[in-house]
């Protein structure tokens, strides 16, 4: 008996989670065990809700799915809803998945809502539900997967806004010191990622903090002086992540929120702090620049190669569960270095939920202000092609809900 | 007898003003009366010190020329340096044009760089120099010109950034507002172009707060709580210039340097200032985006129709010098709205160093928080059109010097 597919998106958005989607609903479509195929509205809040949408009806049209691929954030809407500890909200959603005939529930996001699908995963089973988890995330830090999808989009467009910072900062002939705030609460990869600029022949980033190595005020004021010695003019990418060799956030004066619902610190505004300690402690002209969300929703200049593997492995989710997989994530692996070749995978949830990928020792310089060939070599790939944008009117086109 | 051409880049970069640059090049060398083409490097100051670059040697190899049009920020670099009250700087300024065999120098800035034209035309006249200014500036606010080159790219990347932050700033279905900070000391013209965002299905900005309108921040806060409890989730523009009826910068508190040399405060943090008031007078959730230097840098979405002119009014430049033309500024002319068709004239220099065009009033609704129809008609052709940007290892290509 054929049975419907549901999908979800979840946590924050990237500029491919909409092609995850689309790779799901091209091949759900196109799956003869596979009857309607249903979109949550905002994520397992849509499912409580019964908040559906039927995918077939919206993607019948000749071109939708190359809009979506191209449309930023998540075209499903996104919730940050963390399960009840009770069984109350697994046994609604159990219903509902039932009462709308559902034999695959296909999740898109990050670490908490891998969490959600390890959750559901046993109640599930029960009923013979296949739930599968798709990663997405800019921050690369899921475990078990080569890399994240969204994540190389994420780092073109830093390396690309890196690469063009740099040049405008350097108009002046004077002294003077940039920083690039990068988004990354514990992991550093975004702003690693940034060394990736130095493709177009600059030296910048000409220093780069992460939140891997403890950050310390006086060894930065050191590096900065020097480096404006030697360079005169210098751009620094910091994570918005760092912290002190205590495990305290450099940026916490600036904290708006003190917790979102998952328990992370909400930052943001390291990029002012060092800005500041910059003016007062050495003098010399400063300016912080915070790359902000377009880090995550800048569709308009996306990997080609991120955007086809993200396609990808959103219809390898598909087939997985159609094939029996349950309560496990899609993950890339990296099956050959040159030429670089990915796979995708089934990968068990327990190691993945709840835990977050750091960047390696070997990735980092001893000096702990740089990053290594090794993690160009690893970004490089995932950066390369450009996915072609199709405009109207001047600017790109989105698919609206 | 054949003169020398020397051409200067000054003050703030934008994505166009090497277009321009490439435009005086392509037709300088291919003049018969020019005969070698000098860059003055960072601006007049380069011609102080007698610092020249060989144009000819650097862009006799094929498909600089292209790359030139796409590279960020200004190639011969840049300067903020007001001529000396007194004749010392023009004076040395004559003695190195005339030891070079300058015969036409042409000077790409904004309203400082046309001063800097405008106090050289008499010295230049007396010793036959001819003196050209050539328009740039992202905040389109020359006086003469119908728009600025390099406006309609920055327009086309604020109007891109603002679409693709609405997206993303939806994905949750609660309520927020995020303020997006745009660029603009005294006219609004770049936040104001935030409404093309409109082109892609979205109403979004909900709300656009020029410098052209004394700021209340009573009427602000009535504005924001009206407009969340129509639409929930809304994105407010807003000018880095606001001030409030007496003057006043509402970012006031947040000014790094007092003053920069030609007397201009140095602005920044109206988004914090206003994400703070929101945050304690709301308590509605709220984030500020700061757009930044990408607004002028970002060449790797630039509009085609801008690049276009900007390469077209550099050559047109040098034309009018040639032909005779001296102490003016091209500008555009709007021949023809529909089709929209533009052409270059020589303008006198006197009603536009040193003054401001703001926004009409004619073009911002009643309300005093958004634009009308009209000015989006202005502004839409100057967007169209996408550049196509030239790659490597995943990565624009940019010129360096």
């Amino acid at each position: 008996m054929k049975k419907n597919l549901l999908v979800g998106q979840s946590g924050g958005p990237t500029a491919a989670i909409n092609a995850t989607l689309a790779g799901v609903i091209h091949t759900a479509i196109n799956n003869k065990n596979i009857d309607c195929v249903y979109g949550c509205v905002n994520g397992i809040k849509g499912v409580l809700a019964e908040n559906f949408l039927d995918l077939r009806k919206v993607f019948s049209e000749n071109g939708n799915i190359e809009l979506l691929k191209q449309t930023p954030s998540a075209y499903l809407g996104s919730c940050r809803y963390k399960l009840s500890d009770s069984t109350a909200d697994i046994d609604k959603i159990i219903e509902v998945l039932e009462k709308h005939n559902i034999g695959y529930f296909l999740y898109i996001g990050g670490n908490d809502s891998m969490d959600t699908v390890s959750k559901l995963k046993d109640a599930c089973d029960k009923k013979g539900i296949k739930v599968m988890g798709v990663p997405k995330t800019i921050d690369n830090d899921l475990m078990g997967t080569d890399h994240c999808p969204g994540f190389g989009s994420a780092a073109k467009f830093i390396a690309t806004s890196v690469a063009e910072i740099t040049r405008d900062a350097q108009v002046y002939d004077i002294e003077s010191v940039t920083i690039v705030e990068i988004m990354g609460r514990n992991a550093g990869w975004l702003t690693a990622a940034s060394a990736l600029a130095r493709i177009t022949g600059t030296n910048s980033p000409d220093l780069i903090y992460l939140p891997e190595v403890a950050f310390d005020i006086d060894k930065f004021l050191d590096d900065v002086k020097q480096m404006v010695k030697e360079r005169k003019n210098i751009i620094i990418a910091v994570s918005e992540g760092i912290k002190d060799k205590d495990g305290n956030y450099i940026a916490d004066q600036s904290q708006i929120f003190k917790e979102d619902l998952f328990g992370h610190s909400q930052l943001g505004g390291v990029g002012k702090t060092l800005e500041t300690l910059i003016k007062n402690k050495c003098g010399i002209k400063v300016r912080s620049i915070e790359l902000n969300t377009p880090q995550r929703c800048a569709s308009h200049i996306t990997s080609k190669t991120d955007i086809d593997e993200s396609f990808f492995i959103g219809g390898k989710a598909v087939e997985a569960a159609v094939n029996g997989e349950s309560g496990k994530m899609m993950g890339y692996v990296r099956v050959s270095e040159n030429p670089y070749k990915i796979d995708a995978k089934a990968m068990e949830i327990s190691e993945i939920a709840n835990a977050e990928k750091k960047i390696p020792a070997s990735f980092i310089t001893p000096s702990g202000n740089d990053v290594t060939e090794e993690l160009v070599d690893y970004i490089f790939p995932l950066i390369q092609g450009e996915s072609e944008v199709i405009y109207k009117n001047g600017l790109p086109v989105h698919l609206i809900r």
